[in-house]
Formats: C-alpha cells, sequence, structure tokens
C-alpha cells in the first residue's frame, strides 16, 4: 500500500495509531490547558455534519434548542446530593471575575441540569405546558486527568436536552425515542456505527439519574465507546429544583424527566471504528470532501478536464474537491487523501484524458461483507460516466462501512457463562453474560480484571423491562474507553 | 389597539420597554450568575437563523469553521501588551481544577486572537499555506458591571473570524469583505437593519488591532449601537506568537492578519429597530414563525380547515403555526402573536369558513414609506388565496421594514458644524461633524458630554483611506450603546 510507514499499524499499537491519525488527518491538536483540544477544520467539518444530523432528529422530536449559562452557582450543585458527589472531583472553578474575587465561586457547567431545572421552575405551571422538551449545543468542563483528544476531554462540546414531563411513562417513552430514534439511528445511518442499546447498572449510572440507557459501540481493537445516554431522572431534579404543575384534575404535582447527550466523543467513535493502517475511512454521509479529483500531471489540458469533473459532480450533489497541486509528488497527495478518509479519488492523467478516460479509486472497496479490507480498488471509468460511478460508489460506502462494523461485532462478540470466561472473552470483545451469573459482587469482580458492564439487555438483544424476569436478561461486558 | 398596557410605550421609557418586550416575547432571561443569560427557545430559534444567513456568508468567503479552547493560559494573554491591557478588567479566572489549585490560573476566553495565533504560527509555513481563514461559533465571558440582556452580557455567543494574509493589502482587502459583503449586507438584507460603516478612532479601536472597522445602526430611540467589527491587526500578533512564512522569493516574513465578530447583540439591535408599542417585529427571513394561523372559536370545522390552511402554508414555504388553543380568549392570544412578533396572523371564525374566507393581519402593513406604524392592517381573503396573499404580505413585511429604518435614521441625522451642535444633535439621533472640527481634543469633550464618536467616514458616507485628505471626512456621533 501507498501508506507503508505513514503510520503506526493498529494491530501493533492501536493507541498510538488512534493519536497518529488524529494528528496527520488534521482533526484536532492539544490545547496548551492540559486535557483541552483544539478542533482544526476538517475535523470540525465532520463535526458540523454530524451536528446537522443530529440537531434535525431532536427537532423532529418536537424539542426546541435554548442556551443556558456556562458560569453556574456553586450552590445549585449541591442541591441534588448524587448529583454533586459525581461531578464535584471534575469542576473549574472561577474564583475572580472583573479582577475581584468573587463572593460565591462559579463552576464551569460540567452538564447543566441544575441550572436548566431552575427554570424550568419557572416555566413550568400547569399540564398545558407539557411536555417541555430543550435541547441546547454547548461546551461543559470536567476536569480530566488522563486526556485523549475527542475521547476524554477537559472541555468537550455537545448537545444536551432536558425534558420535563406529566407521567413516568411519558418520560420514559421519550428517554427511549432519543434512544433509538434519534441516537442509536443517526449512529447507524449516518455514521455506519452499528451500537447496542441497553440500560446501565446502578454503578454506571449517571449521577443523578434513576435510569440510564445507552449506546454501545465496538471500536476497531474489539474495546467498547459509549457513544450516547439518555437518562429518565425520574423526580429527583423535580423535588429539589421544586418543578410542579397543576394537572387535570387540580391538583399540583412534581413532574418526571429525562436528560440525554452525545458529544464530539462521537469522533473518536468514527475514527476508531472505520479506520485503517491507511487513515480515516468516512461515511459519504459525513464526510466534508466525498471524492477529490487529483490531476496526476498539469499537462495537455488535464487540469480544466479535472475542473469539469468536479463540477460534473457537483451537479451531481456531490461533495467534490479540486487536487490540482501538481508541485507536490502524485504519490504524497495520495497518501494524504487516504489518511483524510475521503471516500473516492478520481485521478486524471494525460494518458488517461487521451483516452477519454479517468481512474476511480475507492477508499473503501465495494467488497463482499466481511472480507479482510486490502486498501484502494482502481477501476477506469469513460470522463462521461465518472459522476454516476461516483454517485455508486458513495452508496457503496456508506454500506459496506456499516457493514463491516457490523460484521466485526459479531465475530468478536462471545456468549459466556462465567465470570472468568467474560473477563477473557472481553480481551478482544463483547462477552454475553447471563445477568444471574453477574450475581452480587460480580461487577465489582469484573472491575477488578480491567472490563466493565457496559449494558443490561434482554436476552435478545432489545431494551429490558422492569416487568423482565432478571433470569432472561444478560450483560454485556467489555474492556471500554 | 389591542395591546394597550402590555408594554410600557417606547417613548415614555425606552430601556423599560426593551426590557420588557426581552422578557415578554420569550426571547431571554437573567442568569443566576450576574450579567449572564439564558436563551429561552424562541430567541434561540431566531438567533439560530441568523447564525445560518451569517455562516454561510463567511463560508462564503473561503473561511472555515473550527474550535479552539475556552480555557486560555494567563501567560498567553500577556503576549500582546495592548490586548491584555484591554481585556484585563473584564476576565473571568479559573483557579481551582479538579479539586486542586491551578499553577498557573486560566482565564475564560474573553476572545481568542492569543490562543488561536498561538496555533497559526504552527499551522503557517509557507506562503502556499495563506490565506488562512478560520471562523469559530463560540461562547466568550467579559466580566460586566452593567449588564443588559443580549446588549451587554458578562457570556455572549458569537462568531469569531481569524485570518492570515501574506501582505497588509490582502489583510485589508479581507476585513473590508467581512465588513461590507457579509456584516453590512446580512445586517441590511436579513435583518432589514441598515448600517453606516466606517472607521473607529484610535480610541474605540479593538485593543491590539492597527484599524478597527464597524457597522453602526441607529436604534429607535435614535441612540447607535455597534453591530459587528473587523480589525486590521497588522503584524502585531504575528510578532508575538511568531507567526512567519517562507515567501515566493525564499525569505521568512511576518504575516499580516484581522479579526472580525458578530454576537448576539445583534438580537438586541432586531429588537430595538423594529420593535413597536405593540412589541416585536420580526423580518420574515428571521421569524421562526412567520405567519400563524388561529382559530377564533372551535366550531363548524374551524379547526380542521385552519390545518388544512398552515399546510397550504407550509407547501407555499411559509413557516407557518397552528393556534387553536380556543380554551384562551382570541384577545389574548393576538397580544401574544403581536408581542412575538410574527409578521401575519390569519385569522378564521366559523362565520369567516362559512363565506369561504379568512382575516389575514399584518404585523407590519403594507403601508408607504414613513408612514406612522399604526399596528396591524387587516384583509378579508378568500380561503383559496391565503397562501399566495401571506407570501406577499412577508415580501412586503421584509421591505418595509427596512425602509421605515432607512427612513428613521435620514430623519434623525443631522450635519453640524461645531462640538455643541454635534452634542445637542446627538440627543436624538445622529450627527455628522467634519472630522477637522473634531481636531485635537474633541473626541474626549464629547465623550464627556456622553456621546461618542462612532465612525469616520468619507462625507458621501463611503470608507476613508488613508491616501484621503482629512478635510474630506467626517465623524458620526451618537449616545450609544
Amino acid at each position: 500500500m501507498a501508506t507503508d510507514g505513514v503510520l503506526t499499524p493498529q494491530g501493533s499499537d492501536f493507541p498510538r495509531w488512534y493519536q497518529e491519525v488524529v494528528a496527520k488527518a488534521e482533526l484536532a491538536d492539544n490545547g496548551p490547558v492540559r486535557g483541552t483540544m483544539v478542533i482544526r477544520p476538517y475535523g470540525y467539518a465532520i463535526w458540523e455534519r454530524m451536528q446537522a444530523e443530529v440537531d434535525r432528529r431532536i427537532k423532529a422530536t418536537g424539542a426546541e434548542n435554548a442556551y443556558f449559562p456556562l458560569f453556574i452557582p456553586e450552590s445549585y450543585l449541591q442541591r441534588e446530593a448524587e448529583h454533586v458527589e459525581g461531578f464535584s472531583p471534575e469542576l473549574a472553578v472561577v474564583t475572580y471575575g472583573g479582577g475581584k474575587k468573587l463572593e460565591e465561586p462559579v463552576v464551569v457547567r460540567p452538564t447543566s441540569e441544575t441550572i436548566v431545572n431552575s427554570y424550568f421552575s419557572k416555566w413550568v405551571q400547569s399540564h398545558r405546558d407539557l411536555p417541555m422538551l430543550v435541547n441546547q449545543w454547548a461546551n461543559v468542563v470536567r476536569w480530566e486527568l488522563r486526556p485523549r483528544l475527542f475521547l476524554r476531554t477537559t472541555e468537550f462540546l455537545w448537545q444536551e436536552g432536558h425534558t420535563v414531563h406529566a407521567t413516568e411513562a411519558e418520560a420514559r417513552d421519550f428517554a427511549l425515542e432519543i434512544l433509538g430514534e434519534v441516537y442509536a439511528r443517526f449512529m447507524a445511518d449516518v455514521m455506519a456505527v452499528p451500537v447496542l442499546t441497553g440500560r446501565k447498572t446502578a454503578r454506571e449510572r449517571f449521577a443523578g439519574a434513576t435510569t440510564t440507557w445507552t449506546c454501545e459501540a465496538m471500536m476497531g481493537d474489539g474495546k467498547a465507546l459509549q457513544m450516547g445516554t439518555s437518562h429518565e431522572l425520574g423526580q429527583n431534579f423535580a423535588r429539589v429544583f421544586d418543578i410542579t404543575f397543576l394537572d387535570e384534575h387540580g391538583a399540583q404535582v412534581h413532574a418526571w424527566q429525562t436528560s440525554w447527550g452525545v458529544s464530539t466523543r462521537l469522533m473518536g467513535a468514527l475514527v476508531m471504528t472505520h479506520g485503517d493502517d491507511a487513515g480515516l475511512r468516512l461515511p459519504p454521509a459525513l464526510a466534508p470532501i466525498q471524492a477529490v479529483v487529483l490531476v496526476v500531471r498539469a499537462e495537455e489540458g488535464t487540469v480544466a478536464a479535472a475542473e469539469e469533473l468536479v463540477r460534473d459532480l457537483e451537479d451531481a450533489g456531490v461533495r467534490a474537491r479540486l487536487d490540482a497541486r501538481t508541485d507536490t509528488s502524485f504519490g504524497r497527495r495520495v497518501v494524504d487523501w487516504e489518511l483524510k478518509g475521503v471516500p473516492v479519488r478520481v485521478e486524471l492523467g494525460p494518458r488517461d484524458l487521451a483516452k477519454g478516460e479517468a481512474v476511480l479509486a475507492r477508499r473503501v472497496g465495494a467488497r463482499k461483507e466481511g472480507a479482510r479490507p486490502e486498501g484502494a480498488q482502481k477501476e477506469t471509468v469513460s470522463l462521461g460516466d465518472v459522476a454516476a460511478r461516483v454517485r455508486t460508489a458513495l452508496d457503496d460506502a456508506q454500506e459496506v462501512l456499516a457493514a463491516e462494523a457490523r460484521r466485526r461485532r459479531q465475530d468478536a462478540t462471545t456468549e459466556v457463562s462465567t465470570l472468568a470466561d467474560a473477563v477473557d472473552a472481553a480481551q478482544g470483545g463483547f462477552a454475553v453474560l447471563p445477568l444471574a451469573v453477574l450475581g452480587e459482587d460480580g461487577e465489582s469482580r469484573l472491575n477488578e480484571a480491567g472490563v466493565s458492564v457496559r449494558c443490561i439487555q434482554r436476552a435478545d438483544g432489545t431494551l429490558p423491562d422492569e416487568a423482565d424476569d432478571p433470569a432472561g436478561l444478560v450483560a454485556v461486558v467489555a474492556r471500554a474507553y
């Protein structure tokens, strides 16, 4: 492959490979304050597409965007006991403002339940105000001692939804609509990342929630990544922030709530799910550049012909880019576009042009599901057919990436029946363990062995319910990011 | 008018009117930490449209979005002398993180020149990397002692562009492209807010810039609001952050830079430019709801017919909303939609429906330019014509709002020839004073009298140039927000 030596191979050191791809594909840099991150234009363009797709799906549920302050009085966080306990160790605290020491220190939001709910308390009066469905896109800060770009950063970007409902059942339904119809579908259809959905154990639950639902994906090294969570908050915050409403019978009752979020961590998931030893492989739905037209040598009208190809592609609805930087070697440019994961390259040299042809190279091959990646596949296409062939290649690429990720998870998922086997199997993927085997202290023993319960599901992979017989439930166990 | 008494009239107390509109139209609330702000869903929906329009225009210049950290080491700010002097009094400082006192305190970004330029220094190597055009949408913090929602808040949302160029002329051209083609055009065409563009005096210049260009608009009370600025930074930051590049002749030279921004302050401009005693009046290009269909009474099929009207409107590309809350009085709902500034109401009662008609009420009348606002105009329209008539009404409204704002500025702008007359004229609008009259200490004398130089222009209103004879320049003087 053209990229031998550009990156540490995944197989020899996956974390190092990750770090190198993020840097060399120009996705992100470390910030000067430990744990902070600069998202570079190429990385941010991918994030913007994720945002647009998630935002559209959130709005389709009826939720509206709003914006709450970055600064929260310290006293707000202290109102919900579990919440403050969960977040205190990670807080950044502002003690000086406008040249003076502040009377009450303010925390930089680690999440916004406390401040949002203090407003819901004012805005919610009657059952007619419900459901109240609010989302915000914002930065949050959780001081991070072992930072990794996108995966764990002191500051990250996310959306956080906060809702108020009249009944527990409505709150649960909404939390699950977000989990399934918004998050899991976006991840599968747009990111081409299949996810398991399930319930978190009490230990892994969000601080202040009664139930946390999660989307869990398997990365290229077999480890799990929590991709997004949707929490039922019960009446915990409604009680401490006094969110009550007049119900249809004239009674003043506490509301039921949810909160839910996905973050720039999704960028890490994208890299670690689809990347290979040549670099990123972007699903076309998220690729800022879906096809790049490379001029091999700027001779005999190749540049003009390449420009025309770019226009053809744009007319066909393809996000196309011209690369006529012929003062850089062709090989180096190919390596660079492979690193950046552009799904399709169209290569045009003087000899191709003379024959009325171009070479189409796919970053993701049109392979059968499960075949091993073998680098880009090439084919010769007549110039008039380029746009149509690229469209087909893009459709293929989106499908193939999803199929490869599904297959990898399938191949690396093992049903086990003991804790020891779960720990073993989790070294290379997911272990599915009967919940009954986990017992009272099983989770602690797994954690001591460096693995964790990612989620609880029914044995058929569907979501559990309080009414379920625990004997029919399983725990998905894995190493995790 | 239906809204008598809902709001303090503009004429009796404009600041109070502003505060009431922002609250009653549900645009924003004060945050718990002094000077912070909650942007409510209705306000945020307007801001999202502004963002989308500005973002599209910024991208059309070739700039790309990115994201830089919220936290900046204190030492970074201190590198550029004027910059740190300008921003130090407004900084919020984080001294604790992750439960520990930090070795070096970090400031919450008041603006991002220092951190962005520390990365440009790494990313810019050769003239081939230029121009480098980066923008970010972010929150920034400047501790505010006299906060007012949207106009002056401790935290606000904005975009900040940062660019690097090979020559001073290219940097200036780009700063002016942003000022004129992005900002002033967006303000005029989308916000329906006409702006003067000009150069700031040295006193009003951005801390660290060599030249600040500004967009200034006249609010409903005759005061000026700075709507957006575009700065030429010269080589000031390039020198302290060592941003150099290899030019075409092989020499290592310092780059030339710009920065520019508009913020949620634009929301305040929108309110104060178009609002009247009944509330907001939104330009259709920014209105989250362009037409609301009100069911007068839920009888004899009015709800079904209103739903059909909403579908007709949506099919015609109108952002329409049904209001069938007939358990709230019709009058109160009308007042509410007027407060929220929805450009067109379509009212449908049983008698209208029986005649196959609806009543169309315009929030902004189809008046002749300069006529006094007299509240909504109504007309009866047959149901089949509603969508087409609403479209026409929306086109009219966008034009009429812009024309009214232009006319008001024209009427309240006075050419003067002495400082005393400038102070007088600025009590009710803009005073245009020959620059020569301003002299050495004129600006101080104006400031002492509570007015300021908003910008320097040529006498014909165009942008000045270094080569200009100062005798041909004027200072626009006004009270300002």
